[in-house]
């Protein structure tokens, strides 16, 4: 084949988790969508708040050639000056407009940070369990994914172990969190150890490792507090998207911040712009982005993934399964009832559960289960839970 | 620097095009808006048509989680089945909705398009003078971009020229019709001329060389006939965006066609699918797939183009200006009255004139003068365009 192999495989190659989906799709189809409990996609279950509609009508009087015109590069000032008051108002900073650029979602905001910063042959560091797509976008921009597992009890960073990773070719690290797949949120505590770590490593190397906050979930907690990442670490950039805190994931709509704290900035600033523009983003859609200007402060409606959270973890609980307490996110990590994740995955299905198997995102012996689903699907689910449970006590 | 140089580059060396219009404003702010005359971008002047606004508020009533949510990776079925029914119609092709991908504009499609088919070292042939995007995302696939000058007298495509540049590494070819910058329409005796060239050169070297039809101008001419390019070349993907046919450039939204005419089609198509992927581009904003299939036969405003076209080359013409007589686009290539297409352009400025100098499109000796504009602005502009002739008179 003479056309990219690269593509070709990520292409022809699902994603485990859309399979799972399909799957899901098919056999709702087959007997009735009620007896089929579909725990493996992450699309928001909340609906997009009403300001959201009302923002659309009222923009819908501006003239066409504005409101749909070509916006800058970055997006439009408006925007990202209400973006930057919203944080500096919730974390004591003082951001300006210029240390945003808007873009089309959270992957893209990923993908733009790691080709502006990675080279061909540098090491990106994950913790796992981790988002899949992170290895795409880190493969193709040209770099290796490491994976550092994280503290196996906790499911905070495990410092010592990101220590004996950060090579002289580390070039990042991403932070997840509140983290899919197991909804953990990282302490302060827990990001200043490795924070010291970092400059420990980047001191004796002589490097520079940027830490790469991606935060989709960051609106979405329980309780627990979500540290600022640059207050932390300086060589922080920071990955956001409205998909899950508006219940926008179609429209593609998020940002990336390059704080002027951050010592790289002169330089990191124009690298994002220039690699949004040679991955062919063009600007973040501009409809949307006046969204984001009138409801950057419209608070997520947390409580319905609060009260699936609950009936999800006390029906488990009674059932005698294991899990992370989750702090954030809307998963639930669950341990297999068998060390083979996959084989506990194919057991659940034959009970029409279907949560995805651990392997997917980097490490055996879990399943992630996503409670942004109807409420209904997760109490009408606990029977199935409980002949799954059964087959493993006989 | 240990971050991404060409990353930074990009960044760092803005658009000549945009650094043009960004002179524009701050000159408009200086000594009024109706004093300069700007002709540099290519933003419609023409309004969305008036179905985008009913669509956008007809898909308000649809519950949110269903209107915002993720589409496939390709794109709704529904807005693919629109489309490739409309093309169908159109051209008497059969397209199946398997055979479109929903992308986010021409600048993603384009992209994703030459990341499925390059491999680091091919080579990518485009049109001088071209659009100078091209060159960014051609390199930035890791491919040489190599420029094969149109026919100087007709701007037509020259196929003897562009056989003697395909070489054993060409993997592809980018024609945009209606053209941007010259405004030609490439008839289809050039492009079969073109075809037969390319087919030669295959069975000469034992390679497959794809064609890549840009046409987000498709629907702006002035009667000519744009040939449809699949019909002409088997190893075609076509590119399209609604930013000029619907007034949209700010909302990012377009699609790739893979016919199955195409050879290569099992190849090629979960190629583009994982290079989408790998890109990060998830899906095509959601609300914008349901307008275009609300809108997808909407015809394009080319009256007011048209209309500016006239007054323009009349009056061009009148002062004795030189120039391609434009058949699609909205674009004016006028000879610049000295051999250096910069000086002549400074000269220009100093009449507060501001087109685009021809080196931005790889080549010299001319301006792209956009017409996209208001009317007021062209026949305002023609003291000015009187003046800068008289100026190489004396």
């Amino acid at each position: 084949m003479s056309i990219n192999q690269q593509s070709y495989a990520y292409g022809a190659q699902k994603s485990s988790i859309r399979e799972i989906a399909a799957y899901g799709a098919r056999r709702k189809a087959q007997i009735g969508a009620q007896n089929v409990f579909d725990f493996s996609l992450g699309n928001p279950s909340v609906p997009a708040p009403e300001e959201v509609r009302e923002s659309i009508q009222r923009n819908l009087s501006l003239p066409p050639t504005e409101l749909h015109g070509y916006t800058p590069a970055a997006g439009y000032p408006a925007t990202r000056k209400a973006v930057a008051d919203s944080l500096n108002r919730r974390f004591g900073t003082s951001y300006g407009t210029d240390e945003l650029y808007m873009t089309c979602g959270a992957a893209a905001s990923i993908n733009i940070v790691l080709n502006a910063v990675v080279n061909p042959g540098d090491e990106v560091i994950v913790i796992s369990p981790y988002f899949p797509e992170y290895r795409v976008w880190i493969e193709s921009a040209g770099a290796t994914c490491v994976e550092v597992p994280a503290d196996p009890a906790t499911f905070q960073i495990d410092p010592d172990a990101i220590g004996r990773a950060v090579g002289d070719r580390t070039k990042a690290l991403i932070v997840n969190s509140p983290n899919n797949p197991v909804g953990s949120v990282y302490s302060l505590q827990n990001l200043e150890d490795l924070a010291a770590v970092l400059r420990d490593r980047e001191a004796a190397l002589g490097t520079s490792v940027y830490l790469i906050a991606d935060e989709p979930y960051r609106e979405i907690t329980y309780g627990a507090e979500v540290p600022w990442v640059p207050d932390v670490y300086d060589r922080t950039l920071v990955c956001y998207s409205y998909s899950k805190s508006l219940s926008l994931p179609g429209e593609r709509i998020g940002w990336v911040l390059v704080p002027t704290t951050n010592p790289d900035h002169d330089e990191l600033l124009p690298a994002v712009a220039g690699s949004g523009r040679k991955l062919g983003f063009v600007c973040a859609p501009s409809l949307f982005q006046r969204v984001v200007a009138d409801c950057v402060d419209v608070p997520s409606n947390v409580e319905a993934y609060a009260s699936n959270r609950e009936a999800l973890t006390s029906g488990l609980s009674r059932l005698g399964y294991e899990y992370i307490e989750p702090q954030g996110a809307f998963y639930l990590w669950v341990k297999a009832l068998e060390p083979d994740a996959k084989a506990f995955f194919l057991k659940a299905r034959e009970q029409e559960l279907l949560p995805v198997p651990s392997d997917s995102f980097g490490c055996t012996g879990w399943v992630r289960v996503g409670y942004c689903v109807s409420h209904e699907t997760i109490v009408g689910s606990m029977p199935a839970w409980e002949r799954l449970a059964g087959e493993y006590a006989r």
